[in-house]
């Protein structure tokens, strides 16, 4: 799609040589749903585009509001701004969001009929983020690194199957039990779609791309690895591991996943993202060995006075440890980040500490 | 209060030699939240006392839905009808439970003067849950054991903070970290209230006792070992260990502490309760040597048809394996019960496939 776009080159390479556990002189840092309504400049660009989907379906404003939190923190990565869900909008699902109440789907997947009507979608009908992608990594001038990014296959059915947010999974897991042929054909599906969507974004500019198996930590122990994991390696599996010339890192990260982080271990990827439950040094000495680790600070420590957020970020980069230094090979990496996304109610005055914090004290670490 | 009180001999003691580590010839099971909205005859008994609380607070009601499922279903044990929030409740926070809502107190805990306040309530405000348990106790007339409850004190702190029930824990989490004095005053008051409650409880007749650290999932690594645990520890260390002569079993449960499982095997507890993302045979190596297990089916498994329900069943009893089988000694044993408490949508008869399937199952892996 835009293969013979040229790109300035990249100027902060800390988030990319961290994913394939090179050295750093600091820890990298960026934060999941960084930009977002916490920023008020982000709530007065949604204003002019009028919807959410307004704001991800314009180029320009997509555009915008993945910049945003740029120029307010040193962050060491930028993100596509986009959804989780606009896979299944393709598909035909009919994605809406209601006011204050989070993603919609009119035409939920609910049975063997309307299991048999999905398909992978037209990517034409997703371009608008793969334009998004060119737009942003273009106006990012070489900055820092563009992840891209996807719900992963079980993530999608479980918003495709429920309709809607949920709180008991229970339409996609009575599906998933008492229909698993169904559930199957509908992973089989997503993940054919997300690797295809990933890796147009890929071509469109994007240096990195993440799997959010944001709801993989609901499933059962034995359901996880046969309905998540197994089509998250999938799409990991189908993903170009280069282009133009340059390595591509893939981030996976399962919220609740930390239960499974032996098996996921296993995943080829080069990072795992890791919620604030998982201790890091264990993560550490687990899977330490050849995946990067990202994350985990709760988020809800952004609402403790600018003092205390220092000493969890402290505690964070310690509990890790002291990163791998020698620049003549790999070794242990960490990127840290939210064990989650950000909270609108986040005082951004306190993300400018937990950032300073992240950069100052891993700095001295490696001293 | 009712140590007077003589009760009927037990003729099912299935489930407390399970809690004790000792041979039974077949796995005992009961649900948590069994008597419950998934049951007409629950529904009847509520709309006849008006309200939730209605219902908990009078005696007989209160019995009347306790023994409801027994009735149904060949379960192993039964738990007192109540509301893990009667402590707060007690101490003066006004509990209410609005239509189709939750719960939800007039009064949170949210600064250091609501913090001055607080204190372990009198015992005679709970009054009416300690004459359930005698009421319940003698009605069942020995037939199963009856398990006494209460909220852990960082799942009552929860609740006490935000008012009602929250999906990020935004209040209770900002005062942990931005003033954890206030939040270590309000857990050691509620540690103390717990004790004295659960105490009370195997005064009245309970023959076991069950702390539900519904929330300690939601803490981040380190935050979750020193406010929820440690607190979690100091009721434990207060419980009886003994009423008239009989050992009284003490339960713990925490949603989402499967990731914490080897320092649970730390606490000073009978059994450890899991849900369904920990793996039972992996937890039966790490803790099986000195705790009985409890769990851990996705309850939306009971949204399946019957024979699918059997055979999720027989996987989580196989993934546990045979339990210890020598009567002249102690070893790993297992309690089947749900991950988490049954959907109200569950339909009655597949509880009846689901007890059928562990008993029937259970006593042919001994064989």
């Amino acid at each position: 799609m835009t293969a013979t776009t040229t790109f300035a080159p990249l100027q902060n390479d800390t988030f990319l040589r961290a994913c394939f556990r090179q050295a750093t002189d600091h820890t990298p840092v960026w934060l999941m749903r960084q930009a977002g309504r916490y920023l008020p400049e982000y709530c007065a660009t949604r204003a002019k585009a009028g919807s959410f989907m307004g704001l991800a379906t314009n180029v320009d404003y997509a555009t915008e509001v993945t910049l945003q939190p740029l120029e307010r923190y040193p962050l060491d990565a930028s993100i596509l701004f986009s959804d989780i869900l606009t896979v299944p909008d393709a598909m035909g699902l009919g994605l809406s969001f209601a006011q204050g109440e989070g993603p919609r789907f009119a035409s939920p997947v609910r049975d063997e009929a309307a299991v048999a009507q999905l398909a992978v979608p037209d990517m034409a009908k997703l371009r608008y983020v793969f334009d998004a992608v060119t737009s942003i990594r273009k106006a990012l001038n070489g900055r820092v690194p563009l992840i891209g990014f996807s719900g992963s296959p079980w993530t999608l059915a479980c918003y495709m199957v429920e309709g809607k947010g949920s709180d008991d999974y229970r339409l996609v897991k009575s599906m998933l039990y008492s229909r698993p042929d169904l559930m199957h054909k509908m992973l089989q599906i997503n993940a054919d779609a997300v690797a295809l969507y990933l890796n147009t974004q890929i071509e469109a500019g994007a240096q990195a791309v993440m799997i959010f198996d944001s709801w993989g930590g609901v499933l059962a122990d034995g359901a996880f690895q046969q309905f998540s994991m197994a089509y998250t390696a999938q799409v990991l599996a189908k993903l170009k591991r280069e282009h133009n010339g340059v390595k591509i890192p893939r981030l996976v990260f399962t919220k609740g996943g930390g239960i499974w982080l032996d098996e996921m271990g296993t995943l080829d990827c080069e990072v795992l993202g890791l919620d604030w439950t998982v201790n890091l040094g264990q993560a550490r000495a687990k899977v330490g060995g050849h995946k990067a680790l990202q994350g985990n600070i709760d988020p809800n420590v952004l609402f403790a006075p600018p003092a205390q957020i220092t000493a969890e970020v402290v505690k964070v980069l310690e509990s890790f440890g002291v990163p791998h230094t020698d620049t003549t090979q790999t070794g242990p990496t960490h990127i840290f980040n939210l064990g989650h996304g950000i909270s609108q109610f986040t005082p951004p005055d306190h993300v400018s500490a937990l950032v300073e914090a992240v950069h100052n004290h891993s700095r001295k670490m490696r001293a």
